[in-house]
C-alpha cells in the first residue's frame, strides 16, 4: 500500500526500548524438520497455543512451496488472532505473491523475504554476482510492500557473509521498505562475541526505525546464547521454535531464550511478552503433535529440568529452594503438585481438572467425549494423574472417524508369527481381518490396512511413555507417506500395541478425510 | 607424597599453552542424572570407550556415597588405562580418604575436593561462615595432597559466589596445594560473558602453576557457550559429560565443545585431544546404557544434526555440500553410507562390519555369540544396517545368565486381559508361568518375576526405535529399583514386546548376579 516509515507501520508492538519481539517459526523451520509433518489441524493447534503463549509473530510456512501449505498459512491468518502473522518469499515475484495470498486475511500480516548473501551461497546457489543479489533484494522488498506495510528481509548464511556486502544490502532492503532486518545464523556457525559485535555495527550502520532480528541455529550448541548476544548486540526481534526444533540440530529453543531474559534480568534487562506459564503446555503439544521427542535433560521443558520433580529431594532444596533452584516449575506451566483422579471421579472433578490444566475453552461435546476416554483409563489404571489428563486433551484434534476400532486382539512370542485380529467399524458396517507381521504391532498394522484398503508407508516411529506409574500410559507417534503426502498421528494407551494400532488408524482417517500434506521441500534452501 | 610446584607434579598432559583439557563427568554428575544407574560393568565400558575417545580425565564417582561406588571407581582406577582418573570428595577427612581409596591403583590419580562458597549455600546448606569454609578447604587440600599430587579444588555455586572470597579461597587453596582450580556454575545461572569476565580475573589474580576449571550446567541452554566463553578467558579445563546428561537440565556436552573448537578453531585457537571419530559411538553407548534418550535435534549427535542423513539431499547441499554443513558426519564417526548385510553374509563379513564399526577388539566369543544374534535377525528382518549391528555389540556387557528365554507368547487386546506366557531355562531346569497384566509388557514382566521370584519394582521404561525399514529394531530401556538397589538394563528386538521381556530378564539377572547397585544419593550436594 504505502511505503511510508516503518516504525508507524508496525503498530501493535511494545514502544519500550528494551522489548524483544519473539518471532515464533515452529510451523516453518520447525516444520521443515525431517520427519516432521504437520497438516492444517495440527498447525492450527500450535498456532492458536502460540497466541495464547503471547508470541509477537508467527511465522505461519512458505506458501509457494506447495498449494497445501499456502491453505495452511491462510487458515492460520484467518483464525489465529493476536500475533502478526508471517509468511516466507523467496526473492521473486511468484513466491511473494503467495506468501501476500497467504496472509491476507491476517489482521497484522507481515511479508518475510531472503535471499542469501554469502560468497559460497551466491556462486554455488544462486549463481549470480553480489549486484544481481542486491537488485534482486530491492525489487523483493519494494514488491512484497505493496502488498504489505510489515515487510521482513533476510540475508540467508549472513553470518558466513561479508560484513560490509551485508551492511551494503541491509540498507538498500531498509530504504526499499523493509521494516525489519534479519540475520540468520543459518548453519550455525557463529559465536557470541562474534554475533554481538555483527549485531553492534549492524545497528550504528542501519536507520533506526529499522528493528534488527536473530535466527540461529543449534549445530554446535550454541544458538540460544548467540541469540540472546544478538539482542546484546541490539537485535530486537528473536526468531525461534518451541522445543528447538528445526532443520538438522535445530533452531534456537523459545524456551530457554523466554527463561533466560526472565531469569537473568538483572544481567540483559530486556523482557518478552511470553507468558511462560504456558511454555509447557507449548512444549508438550509440539512434541506431540510433531512427534519430535523432548529429551529428559532438555532446559526448562525436560522431565527432569527440575530437581524436585524427579523424586530426589536434595537435602539443600529441602533447606531452602533456591540453593539449587533458579527459576520454579510453577513458572514455566509444570504442576508441582501432582494431581491425582480416581474412577470414582466425576464429571465436575474432571471438568475442573481440565481448566486447571488449561483446557477451560473445549466445547461441552469435546469435554464429554474425554470423560467418556478418561472414564474407560480409570478402570484400567486406578490413579489417574495430571500428565494423564493432559495426554487425553492433547490428543483431541478433530479427525472424521470414517473407522472405528471395535476388537482388537494379538498374539505374538519367541519362534511365535506374530498375528492380529483386528474388527473396525466401517462405513458398509463392521469389518474384520487378521494378518501376520515382524511383530505384534507391525501385525496390527497390516490388519487394519487390509481393512481399510489404506496402505501408507511408515516413515516414523516413536514411544514414549507420558504419564506415572508401572501401568503408565504409552504415547507412540508415527508418521507415515501415502503417495505424495506425509502424515503424522498419535495413539495413547496402557498397552503399547494397542497405542500403535489407534496411531496407524488414526492416519488412516486423516488419508480419508484428505487431511494429509505435502512435505515442504527443503530443496528451495531457507534461513 | 610432595607438596612440590604443581606444574612438575602434572605429567603426561600437553605443554601447549592453547590445548584444553577435557574432564568427562558422564560417570560422576551424569550418573547423577534421575532415573540413571549404571552398574559396574556398564561404567567400565563407558570408561573404557571415554579412554578410546581421548578424554583427558575421568571422574569415576564419588566413593564415599556407597560401598558400591568405591569399588566402581576402583575397577576404573585398575582397568581404564590412558586419562588421569578423579574421584569426587567433599571438603572432609572420611570423604577425601574413601577418593583416595578408590583411585590409589590408577597410574594417574586425582582426587577432587570441593566446598560450596556462595552466600545462600554457606548459610542455608553449610551453617558456616566464611573463615570456617576456607580453613575447612585448605585442611581438605592439604590432606588430599598427603595421597596425591594432582588435586582439584571446586568452589561449588562459584557463579553466584562473590569474586574477592572466591579469589581468596582459591588461593588458599592453591597455596595448599591445589592443581586445578574448579569453577562450577552449579545452578546453571551464568551468561558467556559474565564468565569470560570471571575467568579473566581469576587468571590474573591465581598463580600461574594452577589450572583453571569450568563446570557448567544447561538451566537456561547455555552450559556449552559458557563453557566456551570461560576458556576464551583462561579456562584450560573442562567438565563436560556425553550428550549433556546430569542433574537436572544436565551439563555442557562434550561433543558439542569438542565440535565448536575443532569447527571453529579460526576464532578459538584453541585445541582438545579428543578423537572426533568416536563421539557418535560414545553417544550411542551412553543413551543406551543410561536409558537416558537424545532428542533428534540434538547437535552433532541427534538423528537429524546431519541434514544429508535425513534422507532430504538439498538443492544446496547437492551443488556443494559447505552450504550447509560446517562439519561432516564422519568426522563424528557417522557413516555417511548405509552398510546393508543380509542373511548370507558370513562370519567374515559380519567380523569386518565390526571392525569397520569399531567394535575391533571383540574376543571370538564374543564375535561368535554376536553372530548368531545377527542370524536371527538377518532371517527375521532381511537387511541389516550398520546401526543393527552397533545396537547388538553395544548390548554386549556380560550378565552371568542364570535365567534364560526359552519361549513366550502374549496375547492381549481390546476389552481382553492381557495374558503372557514365559518359560525360562533356570539352574532348576525348564520352567513356566503364565500372568495377566495391564498390558503385554506388564503381563510379560509378570511371568519372568512368577518365575524367579525376584520382582524390582520399574522405576523409568522407555522405547527407542534404533535402526531403519518398517521391521525397525525396537531398544528398550528400563530402570528398577530392588530394595535400596537400581539397576538399568536394555532389550532389543523387533517385537517391542520380547524386547520389554528381554531388558527384564536381564535386570533379574543382574540382581541375581549382584550387579546392583545403590544409587548415589544426591543429598549430599555436588558441584
Amino acid at each position: 500500500m504505502t511505503s511510508s516509515n516503518a516504525a508507524s507501520t508496525q503498530p501493535g508492538f511494545p514502544a519500550d526500548p528494551h522489548y524483544v519481539r519473539i518471532f515464533d517459526t515452529t510451523l516453518r523451520d520447525g516444520e521443515q524438520s525431517p520427519g516432521v509433518a504437520l497438516n492444517h489441524a495440527q498447525k492450527l493447534e500450535i498456532g492458536h497455543q502460540l497466541a495464547r503463549l503471547g508470541v509477537d509473530i508467527i511465522e505461519a510456512g512458505f506458501p509457494v512451496a506447495s498449494a497445501g501449505d499456502l491453505a495452511g498459512v491462510q487458515r492460520i491468518a484467518r483464525e489465529v488472532h493476536g500475533p502478526v502473522i508471517a509468511a516466507l518469499a523467496r526473492a521473486g515475484r511468484a513466491d511473494i505473491e503467495a506468501a501476500a495470498r497467504g496472509v491476507e486475511a491476517a489482521a497484522r500480516p507481515r511479508i518475510h523475504t531472503f535471499i542469501a548473501t554469502s560468497p559460497i551461497h551466491m556462486e554455488k546457489k544462486l549463481r549470480l554476482p553480489p549486484e544481481a543479489v542486491v537488485e534482486k533484494a530491492v525489487q523483493a522488498v519494494q514488491y512484497a510492500r505493496t502488498f504489505v506495510d510489515d515487510v521482513e528481509f533476510s540475508a540467508e548464511d549472513a553470518t558466513r557473509s561479508d560484513t560490509e556486502f551485508m551492511i551494503r544490502i541491509f540498507r538498500a532492503a531498509a530504504q526499499a521498505g523493509a521494516t525489519t532486518i534479519n540475520v540468520p545464523d543459518t548453519v550455525g556457525y557463529t559465536t557470541p562475541e562474534e554475533i554481538r559485535a555483527l549485531f553492534s555495527r549492524l545497528r550504528a550502520e542501519l536507520p533506526e526505525h529499522v528493528v534488527l532480528s536473530a535466527h540461529c541455529h543449534d549445530d554446535l550448541g550454541m544458538a540460544v546464547a548467540n541469540s540472546i548476544a544478538a539482542a546484546e548486540g541490539g537485535a530486537r526481534q528473536i526468531e525461534c521454535t518451541v522445543n528447538g526444533i528445526g532443520e538438522r540440530a535445530g533452531n534456537a529453543s523459545l524456551e530457554e531464550i523466554v527463561m533466560a531474559f526472565h531469569t537473568r534480568a538483572d544481567r540483559y534487562g530486556l523482557s518478552t511478552g511470553v507468558q511462560t506459564r504456558e511454555l509447557y503446555r507449548a512444549s508438550r503439544l509440539v512434541s506431540r503433535l510433531s512427534g519430535m521427542p523432548v529429551q529428559p535433560n532438555k532446559a526448562v521443558v525436560g522431565d527432569n529440568a527440575f530437581a524436585h520433580e524427579s523424586g530426589i529431594h536434595q537435602d539443600g532444596v529441602l533447606k531452602a529452594r533456591e540453593t539449587y533452584e533458579i527459576m520454579n516449575a510453577e513458572l514455566v506451566g509444570r504442576e508441582a503438585a501432582v494431581m491425582v483422579m480416581g474412577k470414582h471421579s466425576g464429571r465436575a472433578a474432571f471438568r475442573q481438572a481440565l481448566a486447571d490444566l488449561g483446557y477451560g475453552d473445549l466445547s461441552e461435546e469435546k469435554v464429554q467425549g474425554l470423560f467418556g476416554r478418561f472414564k474407560d483409563l480409570a478402570d484400567r489404571k486406578g490413579q489417574i494423574y495430571a500428565e494423564d489428563i493432559r495426554a487425553l486433551a492433547d490428543s483431541r484434534t478433530d479427525v472424521p472417524q470414517t473407522y472405528q476400532l471395535e476388537a482388537f486382539q494379538i498374539t505374538s512370542g519367541m519362534n511365535v508369527e506374530p498375528v492380529a485380529f483386528v474388527r473396525l467399524h466401517t462405513p458398509g458396517g463392521s469389518r474384520s481381518a487378521t494378518a501376520h507381521g515382524d511383530g505384534p504391532v507391525d501385525a496390527a498394522f497390516q490388519a487394519i490396512s487390509d481393512i481399510t484398503g489404506v496402505q501408507p508407508e511408515l516413515e516414523k516411529y516413536r514411544i514414549q511413555s507420558v504419564t506415572q506409574g508401572d501401568d503408565a500410559l504409552g504415547e507412540v507417534s508415527i508418521t507415515v507417506r501415502h503417495g505424495e503426502q506425509y502424515l503424522s498421528g498419535v495413539g495413547v494407551a496402557t498397552d503399547i500395541v494397542e497405542a500403535s494400532a489407534r496411531a496407524w488408524l488414526r492416519v488412516i482417517n486423516m488419508i480419508e478425510a484428505g487431511m494429509g500434506k505435502e512435505k515442504v521441500s527443503a530443496q528451495v534452501g531457507t534461513p
